[in-house]
C-alpha cells in the first residue's frame, strides 16, 4: 500500500469545498473550489459530484456557504433567506433522496439551535462536517462487517463488483469498495474484478480510478465476461451496493447487477449487497414497488463522439435500474451488521427507535 | 415489409465482387469492387468481410479472381499458380475454418476438372457461385427449422439475440438472424432485442443494421439488461449462433453469451443455437476442450477516440469467446433440423456418410 492515495470527493479545506470534478475521470484529476452555494447547486446538477452520500455531504455543505453568505443579523431574516438556499439546492436532483436529508437537516439545525446568526452559521459549519463525518464512519463500518461475513477461505479473495459504490459516491471509503478496501487493508484481497458497467461505464471510470489511487489491484471485464469468469473459477464472491432496498430485502441497483447476481448463484458464489441501513425503504413491501427509471437512449447509442448504432431506425431500452430479489443475496452488509435479507424486517422497529 | 431490403454482404456481379465494407457500418454503407484477388486477401484481413461462412464465400470468389488472371494455358502451370494464389488468401486469417474449407474446395474442384484453362477457370466460377448458393440454401434452412422450433405462444414472439449471427456473416440470411428472419415474414416477429455484445458491439452495429435494412422492430439494450427484460416478462425466446460446438453440444460463441443463456434458464425460457452442421466439431468431446482466444485490451479500454478507463494501473481480461453447456439449450438448430444438444452424438455417422 505504499501508493496509497485515499480518495475524498468532497472536502473543506481553507473556507472553501473542494470537489473531485468525477466528470473528468479518469482522464483527469481536477478539483474544483467551491465558495458559493450556487456553485455547489451548479456542481451537484452536473454531477461533478454525484454518488447519494456525496451529493449528501457536498448539499450540506452548500448549506453552510449559502448561509455564510446571508447579511442579515435577524434571525429570522436569516432563517428565510436560509430558505431560499435550500430551495435552490433541492432544485438539482430531484430524484436524490439524501440530498433532501441533508438540507431538512441542516435547515432543522438552524431553526432549532439558539444564539446569534453568526453563532448559527457555526453550528451549521459544524453539523455538515458531522454530516460528513458520519457517513465516512458508516462506510468504514460497513467494510468492518462486509470483510466479516466473506468467505473465510481461500485466503486471499477474488471479488467483482458492479457500477461505482465507492469513496466517489460518499464521503469517502466507500459501501461494495468500502467492503473491498477493508479485505484489501486486512490482507485478504487478491484482485478486484471491475464490471465496466454500460451504458455509463461507472466501473471502467471510476471504480477502476479509485482502485489505481490506493494501488488495489483490478481487472476491468464487460459485464458480460462476469458468468465467464466465474465459471473459470476466477472469483470467490460478488459486493455491489444499493440504491433501494425493500422490506423483504429485494435491492434495486445499477442496471446489470440482477444478471450477475443469477449468475453468481448459479456457480454457488456468494452475492453481498453493502449500503448504508437507510437505504432500507420499509414502506416497500418488495422490489415489485420500486420504480425504475428508464434514462435517455443516448448513453447506448453514442460513447464520446463515436456513433455505435444507426442513425435510424433503431429502439433503445435503457432502464437504470434493476432488481435482484433478496432470495439471491446472501447478506446486506450495513453499519449495523451484516443481515440475512430475510430479516430485514426485524430491524424495522430498530430504526424506528 | 415495404422497406424490406436484404443483405447480402457478397455479390458477384459484372464480372467482379462487391463486398459491403463491414468495418464502415453502421455508419457509412460502403460497397468495394473487388477485381484482383490480391485485393480480396487484403479485405478478408481488415475485416471487409468477417463472419466465417461469409469469409468462406469470399475467399472462393477469390480463388476464381486468381484463377481469371493466370496468363499459362497450361494446365501444370495454371494449377501450379493457382496453388501460389491459394497461399496467400490462406494467410488471411490464419484460424477461419471456413477460408481453409473454400479454398481447398477451388483446388480439389479444379485438380479433378479434365479440358483447357478456360474450361477450369468456368468451373471455378461457378464452384464459387456454387458455395454461395449451398451456404444461403444452408441458412434458409436453418431459419426455417428455428421457426418450427420456436415457442407455439405468444403468437408474435419477442426474441433475444447476442452478437451478430447474421446475413452480414454468412452468404445471406445468417443463422440466429436467420431464425429471427424466418419468424418475422411468417409474421410471427414482435420484434428482436439486440445485445449492444461489448466489447466489440456487433449488436449495436450490425445486428441493428441489418434489421433496420429489413424494417425488422429491433430494441439494442447492453447486454447487462437481458436478465431484466427476461424479468420483465418481455422476452420469448433467445437465438444465438456458435463458433464451434462439441459433441456432447456444448456451445462456444461471443463472449456474454453463457451469460444470456444462464439467465434465460433462471426464467424459464427457451434458449436456441443456430449454426450450419458443419459447426459441430466431433473431435470435441466437449467445451472444456475448445481453447478460448483472448483479444487485445483496447477493446476494453477505447472506443473510438475515447478512452475509457485510466491510463496506467488497470488489468484487462478480454476473452473473445465462452461455452454454454448443453444443459442451458433448448435445441440447435442446423440444416438437418433443430436436434436436441444429447442427440448430436447420434448425428455423428449420418456426417461422415
Amino acid at each position: 500500500m505504499s501508493n496509497s492515495n485515499p480518495v475524498y470527493p468532497v472536502i473543506w479545506h481553507d473556507d472553501r469545498v473542494l470537489l473531485i470534478d468525477q466528470t473528468r475521470l479518469p482522464q483527469e484529476y481536477t478539483v474544483v473550489e467551491i465558495r458559493h452555494y450556487e456553485d455547489m447547486a451548479a456542481a451537484i446538477k452536473t454531477m461533478i459530484v454525484r454518488g447519494a452520500p456525496a451529493i449528501g455531504v457536498a448539499a450540506a455543505y452548500g448549506m453552510y456557504l449559502g448561509a455564510r453568505a446571508i447579511a442579515a443579523t435577524d434571525r429570522q431574516q436569516f432563517l428565510s433567506e436560509l430558505e431560499t438556499v435550500a430551495e435552490t439546492l433541492r432544485q438539482t436532483r430531484p430524484t436524490a433522496v439524501n440530498l433532501f436529508w441533508a438540507i431538512a437537516r441542516m435547515l432543522k439545525t438552524a431553526r432549532g439551535t439558539l444564539g446569534s446568526v453568526d453563532h448559527l452559521k457555526a453550528v451549521l459549519l459544524e453539523t455538515a462536517q458531522t454530516i460528513q463525518a458520519e457517513d465516512l464512519q458508516t462506510c468504514r463500518a460497513i467494510g468492518e462487517h462486509g470483510l466479516n461475513a466473506l468467505p473465510k477461505t481461500p485466503e486471499k479473495l477474488r471479488l467483482l463488483t458492479h457500477c461505482n459504490a465507492g469513496a466517489l459516491a460518499t464521503a469517502g471509503y466507500g459501501t461494495a469498495l468500502g467492503v473491498v478496501r477493508s479485505a484489501w487493508i486486512a490482507g485478504r484481497l487478491e484482485r478486484l474484478y471491475a464490471d465496466e458497467t454500460r451504458p455509463r461505464l461507472q466501473g471502467a471510470k471510476l471504480t477502476a480510478w479509485e482502485c489505481v489511487q490506493e494501488g488495489i489491484p483490478v481487472t476491468v471485464i464487460a459485464e458480460g465476461m462476469a458468468a465467464h469468469c466465474m465459471n473459470r473459477g476466477m472469483v470467490d464472491a460478488v459486493v455491489v451496493g444499493a440504491d433501494r432496498i425493500a422490506a423483504n430485502g429485494d435491492t434495486a441497483n445499477k442496471i446489470g447487477t440482477y444478471q450477475v447476481a443469477i449468475a453468481a448463484r448459479a456457480h454457488g458464489i456468494p452475492f453481498f449487497v453493502a449500503a448504508p441501513f437507510s437505504t432500507v425503504d420499509f414502506e416497500l413491501a418488495s422490489g415489485r414497488e420500486i420504480p425504475i427509471e428508464e434514462r435517455d437512449p443516448v448513453e447506448l447509442y453514442q460513447i464520446g463522439t463515436t456513433r455505435l448504432t444507426p442513425e435510424r431506425g433503431v429502439d433503445y431500452y435503457n432502464p437504470a435500474f434493476d432488481v435482484t430479489p433478496a432470495s439471491l443475496i446472501a447478506a446486506i452488509v450495513t453499519e449495523r451488521g451484516a443481515i440475512a435479507p430475510g430479516e430485514l424486517a426485524q430491524w424495522r422497529g430498530v430504526q424506528a427507535g
